[in-house]
């Protein structure tokens, strides 16, 4: 189910670097070697996946960004909230 | 040496599906299979670090769009257009 406004702005302030871009969350994420973006984007990948849930990537040589939202609800979902966790936790073994 | 704006319009007369984006050229590359893309973004990933000279690259789950220029000449260079070329067989291999 879509997550009201005011949902959505309480579970921001609890995640760290995302951002409402209109139906989107988005997040920017920079590594120190370009390849090291690469294989985060396939760890992504592989997620992305399992959970039959796709963000949108881009790479900017070593800057990542991921974008997602949930098309059959119209908006962001806890789907959405859960899979932003599950990113930067994927994330914390390239620091 | 940046190429003229003649000399891109003649080089992109002789490329598939490539087309100018102000100091870019950009292509849309679609994929059967999302993670048939991802292992194309890999392919692309490792020739642009040996070469040193790496494209914007985004992923809309089963569409890579792939954009480059050569920001030290200001614009297109026959390095981007012999790079286009090489995404392009590199893309074969996946039809």
């Amino acid at each position: 189910m879509r997550l009201s406004d005011e949902e959505v702005a309480l579970v921001l302030n609890s995640l760290t670097g995302w951002k409402l871009d209109g139906k989107f969350i988005v997040k920017k994420y920079r590594f120190q070697e370009f390849l090291k973006g690469i294989a985060f984007v396939n760890d992504i990948a592989q997620l992305s996946e399992e959970k039959n849930h796709h963000p949108f990537i881009s790479i900017d040589y070593k800057m990542v960004t991921l974008k997602i939202t949930s098309w059959h609800a119209g908006g962001l979902t806890d789907l959405d909230i859960s899979l932003a966790k599950q990113y930067d936790t994927l994330y914390e073994k390239y620091n």
